[in-house]
């Protein structure tokens, strides 16, 4: 793991950096069960990235099966990407399961605000209180109905434009919500709003890095102490693997290649020497 | 982007080999977000090629959002390589809707012909008039019935035997029909039929190649002057970058690596510098 | 073709292992024609996998065009690994009518004895007779009722714990069954287990290698003079170019990458002087 392009200037206490980065060490360890209910995109990238973070992920997503492996899982993701009236079964049925049961799961709300049938899904959805949302900026304000400006998947708002909608979103369901962009945010009610300055613009050009992210929110959650500090952890690791598979890259194709590569490597020590941590 | 192994000899005129690698250029400026109805193959992928050539992908799908966000998005490809009762609604709506709303769109009529549920299909939507019809020849022949020897995605026939029905579609629908092979043709009422003679037959051992000209093409399409030099100017930058490409790579998944990073690199400069137009 | 780094110490006879190397160049003169219905996780990563081993890929996987393409394919492949009410009907039919038409099947059994729709699914696929079983330990044991130690598609159990049930499901379906592991082994009834102990750790962290080989079998088939031959012929294959990839590899996403490179390299010869057969 060599040296970011973008050096770290650490203005959080170094014990706040080192409980974020001794979660992916932890994850290793762990190797979390973790069930993925997401769109048909992203399907392998998912499943490679949970694999490369040291999780051991399956795509149990069918009405049928969906909510008895939630009981069975460590960690469940429910990603609204490519939703039809099948998958909003599944997605709901198996959300309650997981409530029931008393367990975490990260809701990434895919371009909602921007589609209909998405958008009444993911706040359905949100009534059985995913310890953490993640989603850009554009996504945080259409799950509570604010008009933003993404069109699909792109965000068409700034990070720091949600901070607020994200902390009422936090206060409503008692987990966290994290913010994707430039600089990502993590929010939640009794701690202190952390910036992440890590990550490169090349990701926005492989599709599934977003979801990804979400994936490993989800194997992060049952490690971590809490759901702010798994949002955390999950989002350092993926950018500091990031900043060193974008070094290595030559355009996107091997950017994917690398950054799973890069995640197959990144740990505590690398995250604790890299993180820009704001 | 390096010189291809293949030395091009254009035969035609300098200015038509300048208007087509233009477009190659205006599509990363104006960014088109193009709405994807494609099969479960190649979902990643495809997005992949179309972030990689600067087009804004996403891939809504379903009979509940297609047809909405067909009104929304710049471009719109309906590939019917995997098909099932639930798609074919989806897609013939959401086709439905791009007609009436007057805006471009591209069909994919994978291994129409062979099998009698895409091939009914693809016609239905050809009544809904794609700007572009992109496949190879026996996919070609078997979308107006026609006998070809296709097995599968695999083309039997080859490019030339497919030309006379491709101008016989183009005149039905207006557009333009782009034929894939060894080297393609893509043939349109008013203007003479165009050869690209670029290309690397290690395109045919990577799923998805072809179905990524389609994805190609419906980005390319809000952008052009004509749906013919949309089809050019997208089979022209696939395979400059594939000639790259294929010069870098150990094989073919090293291919696909490549074909990605050479897609995010190639500009007018390099299409016009590469072209080999017949 | 590099040496692997587990040098081979072959026990059995060199003509068995000069049959089981010629396989791999036979695949390649006959193209088979593969149709897939598998998960959909994996759809890409398997088309390529079978594009580099010479075979055709053709997902044809609906209700209503699976069961008559699977007369026009010369292999075919079912895997139950993201099963819902809709891909089991897909399934059953598509089985029922190979087994109609007297022609060669593989069954990939993905996590079947965790979950209760796969598991009763791959119990009736099972009456259709598939030529060949594919899976770990686990999922054999779980086929037939055995209470493994598995979870999702990880093995809980090892290869030598399934060898009894392996041998009884063989002599059920008159076919043979391929277990997976550390060290792969071939059952039939009629012929000496063989074991197979070349591959390497890090195939397990690239999601689809496991579902791959299965689809190898599916294309071997049609080829091979016995089931039990082409899941040791296809076993071969993968794991030789797998010791290749993964001497080549720096990381996961790396080792995808090569193998595909190097599945499209690896023939007879590299078979015969490097595979470990036991």
């Amino acid at each position: 793991m060599i040296a970011p392009r973008n050096t770290p200037a650490p203005t959080r206490p170094r014990a706040e950096v080192d409980e974020i980065a001794a979660v992916v060490d932890a994850v290793r360890v762990a190797a979390p069960l973790t069930q993925c209910l997401t769109n048909s995109v992203v399907t392998g990238f998912t499943a490679n990235v949970l694999l490369a973070v040291g999780a051991s992920p399956a795509m149990v997503d069918s009405l049928e099966e969906g909510p008895i492996f939630a009981d069975i899982a460590d960690g469940l993701l429910i990603n609204v990407g490519t939703v039809n009236a099948m998958t909003v079964d599944s997605m709901l049925a198996t959300a309650a399961a997981r409530e029931d049961a008393g367990r975490t799961w990260c809701l990434d709300p895919v371009a909602v605000g921007a589609l209909p049938v998405r958008t009444a899904l993911a706040r359905d959805l949100l009534e059985h209180r995913p310890s953490v949302v993640r989603g850009n900026a554009s996504e945080v304000l259409g799950l509570v109905g604010e008009t933003g400006a993404g069109r699909g998947v792109d965000a068409g708002d700034d990070v720091d434009s949600a901070l607020d909608v994200a902390a009422a979103l936090a206060a409503r369901t008692g987990g966290a919500v994290a913010v994707s962009g430039e600089v990502d945010a993590v929010v939640a009610t009794d701690t202190p709003t952390l910036r992440i300055a890590n990550g490169h613009p090349i990701m926005t050009k492989v599709t599934g890095v977003g979801c990804a992210l979400g994936a490993m929110v989800a194997a992060y959650l049952p490690v971590a102490r809490t759901p702010h500090l798994a949002a955390a952890a999950a989002t350092a690791a993926l950018t500091v693997a990031a900043d060193d598979a974008a070094y290595r890259a030559s355009g996107p194709g091997s950017f994917a290649v690398e950054l799973l590569d890069a995640l197959a490597r990144v740990d505590a020590e690398a995250v604790a020497a890299n993180l820009d941590l704001r």
